[in-house]
């Protein structure tokens, strides 16, 4: 059944209903905004938003529950990036007339999936139509403890550098199954002092840059030592980019308690240091560009 | 200067910089997340995702600083209708590569007026380029106190129904300048026990049925009074949409006490009884079905 065939009204019917929720929720998709208790006091409220779009981020022949999995699991990375605690999901689906109610409950499929799996409930689902192609947003809330929040700035000359997981070659089907990494990243909160984090979507050779130039410092990495999925060059691991990996900085005074820890909690996740912070970068070199927007 | 020519990170650059802020905004766009303080805790929040897609709800033509303005006060005028105070925005910008960093800055003028005029911090700003229609999509959180928040299901059989404004003919420009009737819908909780209120978005035509069914009651109206703008008829009144005033239930014994402090505060908008909730509706007629989406 073709979407032009149903007013928005029979549409959201179809989809709303059953949308995972928790305890927090007052009221969920539906009325005019959605109404949510607020946690504790001693947190700061994060807000990410996000979006997915046909011809870039997916195809018209990619699997819909797929496409629905990442454009959740993107700013749930993001989350993880800041050692948040997701909480609250908005989803704005733009769907040409010509897409099928199957296609587009499918691709709530794999936002429901991606939200039950961090405990996180949609409590507001938009549609709208378009002549273009088709655009999942979805937008996050959550907290973080204020002495667990980690932005990008807090890097500090001599800092070792680590990235979690392979890098490169997310194309191959990976940028629709990733993991968002929140599970080791409130674990790296609670147990370290974690000066700098991000996630790595534009590749480590655009995103590393990024992390530096917030914290005001220059970088070195060991190309050799880079994790890269199989198959990958060294060029491919940091500029194929989507690799939702988290990169790092911490003391090296707690690198060895961290490699040693981590192996233990984390056995099936790779924990690679990749080179440290310095007061000037030593690389400037064309294969550090990652993937370019709008090029 | 086209977009294309630009890389994602000198778009932001472009864009981000001097976005208002409040005093809760503790890391505003450009990191992973926004970070930001809650309020008290005797508050509800509430959260919301709209977007406005070119070709829908503007055209390539249509000045830009009108469509940021109106993507803005769209979620707004949602927040309106559950009397709600909002605090923070995410923007998500959706642009072909062949619009011109003009046309994208003016968006972001307008959706920065809105945002101001109604103290609203934007704390996250995405973009994502694409082969289709322009898209802006922006989400909303707030709260609003327990004790006056307002939904869509709370009205009673007798209660007396009022819209704020004129309905009808909003495609003449209207749709692109509204206010939303947020210090309004503020003054009506503070002062009057609302049962139920919304924005209406749809037409009176479309929203009135949803609020109606919301309260598990019928309606009735007196068509002859809808307050309708210059030269529209009834059925534009009531189906055209875009109005973006507020409809609201009350008790009758509420009624005239609201009337006479209704004119004192907002002596030029009108305030109009169209009707009536009731236990059953009077009204199933073909004039009743406002705009409606995917067809």
């Amino acid at each position: 059944m073709k979407l032009g065939e149903f007013g928005e009204d029979r549409l959201l019917a179809q989809l709303l209903p059953g949308l995972s929720r928790n305890r927090s929720v007052v009221l969920g998709a539906g009325d005019d905004c959605a109404v949510v208790r607020f946690p504790r006091q001693d947190n700061f409220q994060l807000l990410k938003t996000d979006c997915v779009v046909e011809g870039i981020h997916f195809t018209a022949a990619s699997p819909p529950a797929s496409v629905g999995w990442k454009a959740m699991a993107r700013p749930l990375s993001d989350f993880a990036a800041m050692s948040g605690v997701p909480q609250f999901a908005l989803v704005t689906l733009i769907v040409p007339a010509n897409k099928t109610l199957a296609w587009t409950k499918k691709i709530y499929r794999g936002l429901e999936k991606a939200a039950r799996t961090f405990q996180v409930a949609i409590v507001g689902g938009e549609t709208s139509d378009s002549s273009g192609p088709a655009v999942i947003s979805v937008s996050l809330t959550g907290f973080v403890e204020k002495d667990r929040w980690v932005g990008r700035g807090g890097g500090k000359a001599g800092d070792e550098l680590f990235v979690t997981g392979r890098l490169g070659g997310s194309l191959r089907g990976r940028h629709f199954k990733f993991t968002p990494r929140i599970e080791e990243a409130r674990w790296l909160t609670k147990h370290f002092l974690i000066h700098a984090m991000m996630d790595l979507s534009d590749g480590l050779g655009a995103d590393l840059p990024r992390l530096a130039r917030a914290s005001g410092v220059g970088f070195e990495v060991d190309e050799n030592v880079l994790p890269r999925n199989r198959d990958c060059t060294v060029t491919q691991a940091l500029n194929d980019g989507e690799d939702y990996e988290l990169l790092f900085a911490v003391s090296p005074r707690d690198s060895p308690r961290l490699r040693k820890s981590w192996a233990r909690k984390f056995p099936r996740l790779l924990l690679t240091r990749i080179g440290r912070l310095n007061r000037k970068s030593q690389i400037a070199n064309r294969k550090w560009h990652g993937y370019v927007h709008f090029k």
